[in-house]
């Protein structure tokens, strides 16, 4: 029987996707579900859905609720954490705060991090929480795998797999952009074997391949013949900030670095792609991809509608499956659950420690590979070469920023702010960088922050 | 009998203290020195230099001059490169442009390389020259060493390493610091026991001793009770725009990356003590160190007064020893030939491949450390550990500059110069890197790397 732990449980969209997935694997029928949150009341919805949802499929599966971290997390066979700490107001105050001072988007918005809530110089809180989860797992259930799925998934996998012996793997979805590619080039992906590696975040497609033949001359005869008309149609009709897998901003990085950017990847990128928002929709379509004032209101407003729907279903009588029909979703994270628990080798898209696997990069920096996952644990496979313009103009600078995140972090102390700031861009002066730390250190909500920067 | 060549002999002043060294070692009399540079006026000026000044001491050395570099280098057994391509007014006319598009002391100066004759992103023509004359080391004399003197020593030692079988040493003076330091505080550097390690030009007092004992806290006492008289009286005598090692910066640097700076790693750091005039007047004193407008004019006819010397001691039938006087320099050319063709070991401060030296540090990168020369070639030393907060604030960023220059010079295309420039943070638009780029690529002088940046 195994214990499945869930932190921050009460994200009602995430959580319900995964119960649905749960319910639907039968090998892990009789599981116990512990769902961990500090909001009560969404702990509540979470736990009525899974109880309805698994009576309306018939799945066997126990489910249970605490607010106690540490009892929820004893003698679990695992744990997932999807927890934000502060949640998205808190971020957007030090957006606003930081804009104040010419900031746009916010300190933590930098090269090749430029996901909005992929929070790690101001991350503070969250670095606190997701290495206590882990220090915590470690004392309470030292055999346990933790799936970190709270973002930075980059700077956590790598700080958590430093700092603890917590047995860690992080997991992201990005990677299935690769199926937006395969779409929009009118390849059926069941004939792709792709390959894409390098950082959360951060990974180029190192392999594309179409019924065992080279499919990159597709995306070629796409740029160069179908590219300009269907953005044409793209940008007239964009009602989704997040549709820029085949955006000028993709294909630009292609042309730049030499492979195609997967994923969350086209979010990234140097300030070419970012100054402001004319920038932004230049590269991003209308809507200006989902990291601007544009496209990340969508997007906060789509977690609100997903959470209402959720919560609007769990009130109402009828089925559930209504709402969430009983198929599985993409996600990953039940079938890895399902390979560790049950020994059922699987292929998956993982972050693990280097150790060796990409060339030019050192051992102890969590990468994005895909790994063979069975009861034994991740075996990494090897992977194709990154090309040494990847590696020198996105790798090694993302890398540096992770490292001065974790230091901020670990270290504290007003230089590691200060440090971060001095290189960016964005800076003017020396003024200007002290008055944005101080503001930011300022809000109540960062008391203990400002005692660990000062 | 040993035969040295010297690539840039026209360097008056340098080559002159070269040729007295060597008339002052013994154990090197015998050998011929060849004098190698594209200005035949130059050349006969240094030809004739020699010729009289080892006639004045008596020193059995025969010197050759040539304008031919392959017939320079046949079967040489040391190749001593100090050759810069262009010349300073060719560096000086990309400054002045850059800086018309807002780039301050140029593109070339960046975060830990302001040093205003390093041509790192710039340095295409000294890049190329660097190489060529170590490739053809590889076929006219394998055996050679190369004593790589001219700048970019980090660079140019790491780049021909890697692409060449030449055996190369990286020298520089700038480590000689820790002597500055030790007269400031009152120590006898007879006394002193110290290691400065890191990349050239940014290496870090990483062992302090005065008789055994660890000698930081007369640092940290003169910080404590007589910085600010030294500086009150320093600010008002300058003269010397290079007299800046216990300067605010010097003192900013310790403070914040925990270990002293030595050298020319004082003239580095992030903007924070760059941004104009007035700022690197507040930390470097009232001629704002030597890479300001004011110092680096200072620096250049200080170049120019020290050639006139030469120049018109050759002229003046006085002896040659009235204007250099017959003892050793502190320049540890001369007793590393000895050691490497003598076999007498010595230790001394060398830039070659880490190979595992500093951990932390990728193999293939040039480190600054200290090693034993003998007979057999250079021995690498162990090294104490560096902090943290240096390896990932200076040292991490100074290392992807490097790669970042090498992929410029190898591989070429606009994106290499495109990529250094969107990161800068002198810089505030798209179109701002390309104008400058565009200009600089405009020069007449730069109709070659212009095809080479296309």
């Amino acid at each position: 029987m195994v214990k499945i732990t869930v932190i921050g449980a009460g994200s009602l969209a995430w959580s319900a996707t995964l119960v649905r997935d749960l319910c639907l694997t039968p090998s892990l029928r009789g599981s116990t579900v512990v769902f961990m949150d500090i909001n009560k009341e969404r702990l509540s919805l979470i736990d009525a859905f899974a109880k309805r949802y698994a009576s309306e499929v018939k799945a066997n599966l126990v489910f249970e609720k605490t607010t106690d971290r540490r009892a929820a997390l004893k003698d679990s066979d695992v744990v997932i954490n999807t927890a934000m700490a502060g949640g998205h107001s808190y971020y957007e105050n030090m957006r606003m705060i930081s804009e104040k001072h010419g900031y746009y988007r916010g300190i933590n918005s930098v090269e090749w991090n430029m996901v909005s809530d992929y929070h790690t110089i101001w991350g503070y809180y969250q670095f606190k929480l997701a290495l206590d989860i882990a220090r915590d797992i470690e004392e309470l259930s030292p055999e346990a795998w933790l799936l970190q799925l709270a973002n930075p998934v980059f700077e956590l996998t790598t700080l958590i797999s430093r700092e603890t012996k917590t047995r860690i793997i992080g997991l992201c979805h990005g990677h299935l952009g690769y199926l937006e590619i395969s779409s929009i080039l009118g390849l059926n992906p069941r004939n792709i074997d792709f390959e894409a590696i390098g950082f959360n975040h951060v990974i180029w497609l190192t392999r594309f391949k179409h019924d065992g033949e080279d499919a990159y001359r597709f995306i070629d005869d796409w740029i160069r013949n179908k590219a300009e008309e269907y953005w044409r149609i793209w940008r007239e009709d964009q009602v989704n900030p997040f549709d820029i897998q085949m955006s000028p901003a993709a294909v630009d990085m292609y042309r730049t670095y030499g492979l195609f950017p997967v994923g969350d990847t086209v979010r990234g990128g140097t300030w070419k792609y970012h100054w402001n928002l004319e920038t932004k929709r230049k590269w991003y379509g209308s809507l200006a991809g989902p990291d601007s004032e544009t496209g990340w209101k969508v997007y906060l407003d789509m977690l609100q509608y997903n959470f209402d729907t959720i919560a609007a279903a769990i009130k109402d009588p009828a089925p559930l499956t209504r709402v969430l029909p009983p198929n599985l979703s993409r996600e990953s994270v039940v079938p890895i659950i399902d390979s560790l628990m049950n020994d059922k080798v699987g292929t998956y898209q993982v972050n693990v420690l280097n150790m060796g696997v990409i060339a030019d990069l050192p051992d102890d920096v969590a990468v994005e590979i895909p790994a063979k996952v069975d009861g034994r644990g991740v075996h990494r496979m090897r992977v194709e070469k990154l090309p040494r313009r990847i590696v020198n103009y996105v790798l090694r600078p993302r890398m540096m920023r992770m490292e001065w995140a974790l230091e901020a972090f670990l270290d504290g102390g007003r230089d590691t702010l200060f440090e971060w700031l001095v290189t960016d861009t964005r800076t003017k002066s020396t003024e200007q960088v002290n008055q944005v730390i101080d503001d930011i250190l300022s809000m109540p909500e960062n008391l203990e922050m400002a005692k660990h920067f000062k």
